[in-house]
């Protein structure tokens, strides 16, 4: 089969290559991919500065989506035909996270999905929902499994909350969605009046351009009558850190799920102790929070932003344009049928 | 100031009457009541079933709206002019129900908002919907804050969750309304097939007729793919209350806040401990939950269902139609100008 | 080997009889089972009351300890040689219950621990805490953890609060036990007041006859200054539950376990509606719950209350010992070396 | 009646004077103060730097002990003769902290209880735990109540948890005796070994100077078995929280509560993201979490660790023998009688 393998750091190590086909063995299950979409995580990885010690040569891509083609002795959960999403935490089926249960990871350490099959245990996989492409299941894994992990799992948002997103990358846009069925107000920063524009067309309230108004957290303060926001889903760093904690209400909660800008962040400690202030920093969810999500996402019929899809061929100019910054919404790669 | 007294337990013993106007003492407010809607504890409050040793005579309702028109030293939180809601539990602010915290409530053993002006600490207070009008202002204090309560204080609803809701009686609709607003499919019963029809008008994805499916429970189970719901706002006792234990998922939740037709319910052991079931009995909420019930009705600007409304001098008619149980929604009182 | 085969219902057809020694086959591991301990569970369900459709014939007993002897392929979590106990719901590893993970448990559906050797999956096991014997360990499976589960997961009992802990079985003598260690009160009833005599000396600050006191539930309030408990640990049923609701504080929590007298429970709404009342239902707990509690035994060196240790042979005896209702604790069966 | 006000900001402006002594309103009550204890906050608020437009002059001190001796009209909650501490937050009685609960705080911006006398509202009180004196209870309102919250309300720990105390200041003692009372396991961290030997002769299973060893969070590592800790109460700021973070286990939880040495403190985010920790800052607790903590003392009898206590005429002295940082536990003062 064809896959793409990393043989060291940097884009232009990455390159087709001829495999074997998996075989499943008891449990498992080989998956033939449709689709996959990228990740800032893929990006860091493939240069070398997410794991400088990873272990090369592997496929790299953390989420993807395909068809069950092959299943092993004792399989019972899926089976050929069934349209399925990988979970990139493969062993993470539920509770809170564990090291034994984060380890084994699609895309660095394990082999990803930037090959024509990929061969998984059975817990690892989740069934795609109806109502969405392979293309649109594709970008579910890592992005929209941490924005509902984070809203909704150490978050409790709720009707009539205000959560400020950050950005429009591909978490920040699945938070602005979710956050919208879930009742809330959601209010959206960027750098650019354009992707702020369609932001509010997928339902924020307002638009902030942090690059016009440097002060953004009196801005959000003077659209929340001075209370502040309810949650943050924070994917900046550095001194952004300090703005969000001065943006959200007293007791409210700041959830770090990036790092585009440092990846060191300054808290004021005086400041967000009077305001009873909570910073958490999450990485993923659980298969079970990606199970809630795909009924939350049938039931409403909801639909993840797109931005650009790139046939499987041409991975690295795909992973060249999300270098570039500027899609809004999922970048995607299509596998040939 | 006119005023209905119960001299004695019955409809028959409310009477209208003439009562000083109150004034205001320190961190005290006067309201002018604009309107005011009826709940089944004035009912079995009114019948004397609800508390057979209520001090009589005794202004009833809990529920009502209008202006401040005066407010004694200290006041800080509002000023004459201001469109309020009065809170039916006064002292509960915030938090969790304590006794010292659930004694003085509106109706009894307080006097209550069937009157023409109503004196309240200003903690009682909370500021009206900007969207609504008096009457559907003075819809929510009971039934809606109780529906908020069960979902979203000691429930945790979240998008894709399905939500059961008994009947289409006040909490009921609320707790419909409030649920789709959270991003729920919603699911109800009745024992008429017209009010099943106008509660999929409001929102919900299916209807089951209890008359019709006695075995209501299974048609549920049928309705999730056998996965049951995450969530019963329970409102009849009795046997009911089994059928609600099997029409809820493994480790889901059943809240109790009403009893229509029994007062005692019958809980199978087996069946709740082998399914994880929790039964919850709560009884409305803090002020804390009004004002967020009141931010989430804002942002979508949601109407309360109003099924009629009574002038002021017509309470004891209005009382004997919410007797009949032919409502949907909300009992009401225009008070005059 | 040796093993007691369950052929039909009733104690008189439980045989010993010789079965092939399991081998591992991949993740797999086999344990030499050292000892194992009864639960009212194996009872019923040898009676046939449990689950009239029980498939037989079935080795009995979910509690047991023992070492690993042998690993298949895969294996990590353990080696041979290892002291470990096993976890009844063999797939529940970490947060809330499924269906899907709560169905494979040991001692019917599947087979159980009265046997020299039982094959289980490596994610079945847990570390036997080092300062216990092997039959101390034996009794941890169902009792304990259904205690920690009631107390700390689903609960939340801090220091000062005040546990009503129901009879003085398996799963209330851990209930004391964890209660003490967690800073709370803890208040024990019982028929016998030898035995709240020999509670009193595992640490409960009072204890309540019923046979003495029907009325315990205003014993427990006086105990309490009116305020009523925290927290009940209710293993009765009937009427014992409308008792357990009056006993406790409110916003307080009922949490039941069990159902030794009827399978059926009454709830009074009003009382429960009035106060606030949440009442769970719950079996067992996780192996992550297994692993906390093994923690807390090791931090503090607590061993469990066995009430008398039977041979492997005299199964049938121990398990009518159980049956009459003698018992202070567990009762434990110790496996030939 | 004596007080002492502070005039200007610094030690040297600090001036025992003379006051009318107070008359209860409606609803207050006056206190004849017994003891009161200090805090690193009256330190920082007299030097000017915790908030530099604090209004002069100011009666400082936050915490203090006392008898009721004169009750205004409409107070039920205690009567004259009651001992009684005041509550540092006077009007967050109860559930989440809000900028309109928590504006009320004694010892500025409200005048403290550094005067002989002393008017708070009924609410503001909590009842004196019975076997604590009145310098001991005087220590309670702000190190205890932080440490309650920080472990308990915000917190969860369960028993067999691994707490890491920073330091032997006053919270840092408290959540050492608390977290002890709740069954966890307790590491401290403190620059003097002399001080180590006393916070384990308090409870503490292991001690580390971090002069001696710098990297500390290596050695919380190894003493929890390469795990890391369940929850730090951290005091430090600056660099300490990064360190924090890498002694914390995956899911852990830091609460910030002090800024003894930086008001800034980093966050490293890879770090904090793959390990999915939590860092909530915290200032004291409600009045319910004050009553919940009196029942904890009370129930084990726990005395607080009281390091010095000068006289009332002395708390100059008293405040500079704070600041030199030699003290282990509370520093206090005692009222003339």
């Amino acid at each position: 089969m064809k896959a793409f393998e990393l043989r060291g750091f940097g884009l232009e190590s990455l390159v087709l290559t001829e495999r074997p086909e998996p075989v499943p063995g008891p449990f498992e299950t080989v998956v033939r991919m449709r689709a996959a979409s990228l990740n800032y995580r893929d990006l860091v990885l493939i240069q070398g500065t997410y794991d400088p010690k990873l272990r090369l040569p592997l496929v790299p891509l953390s989420d993807g989506a395909g068809e069950v083609v092959a299943v092993g002795p004792g399989v019972t959960r899926v089976k050929p035909g069934d349209r399925v999403v990988l979970s990139y935490v493969q062993d993470w089926v539920t509770g809170e996270p564990e090291p034994s249960l984060v380890t084994r990871r699609l895309g660095g350490p394990l082999d990803g999905v930037l090959a024509e099959y990929v061969k998984v245990p059975e817990h690892g996989l989740v069934r795609a929902p109806a109502h969405l492409s392979d293309v649109e299941a594709a970008t579910l894994p890592i992005a929209a499994v941490t924005a509902w992990h984070a809203l909704f799992e150490v978050g409790r948002v709720r009707p009539g909350d205000t959560v400020l997103v950050e950005g429009t990358g591909g978490v920040s846009l699945f938070a602005l969605q979710l956050a919208r069925l879930a009742g809330a107000r959601v209010l959206v920063t960027s750098g650019s009046d354009e992707k702020l524009a369609r932001a509010k067309a997928l339902g924020a309230s307002a638009g902030i351009n942090y690059r016009k108004t440097p002060e953004w957290d009196e801005a959000v303060l003077s659209l929340t009558g001075g209370r502040g926001v309810d949650h943050v889903v924070e994917v900046a760093g550095g001194p952004n850190l300090s703005r969000a904690l001065r943006a959200v209400r007293m007791g409210g909660e700041v959830t770090v799920v990036g790092f585009l800008e440092e990846m060191r962040a300054e808290l004021e400690l005086l400041q967000a102790i009077r305001r009873h202030v909570t910073v958490r920093a999450v990485s993923v969810g659980s298969r079970a929070s990606f199970e809630h999500l795909v009924r939350a996402l049938e039931v409403h019929e909801v639909h993840p932003v797109v931005d650009r899809v790139f046939p499987f061929a041409d991975a690295r100019a795909a992973l060249g344009y999300l270098a570039s910054g500027q899609h809004f919404g999922k970048v995607a790669l299509a596998f040939p049928r």
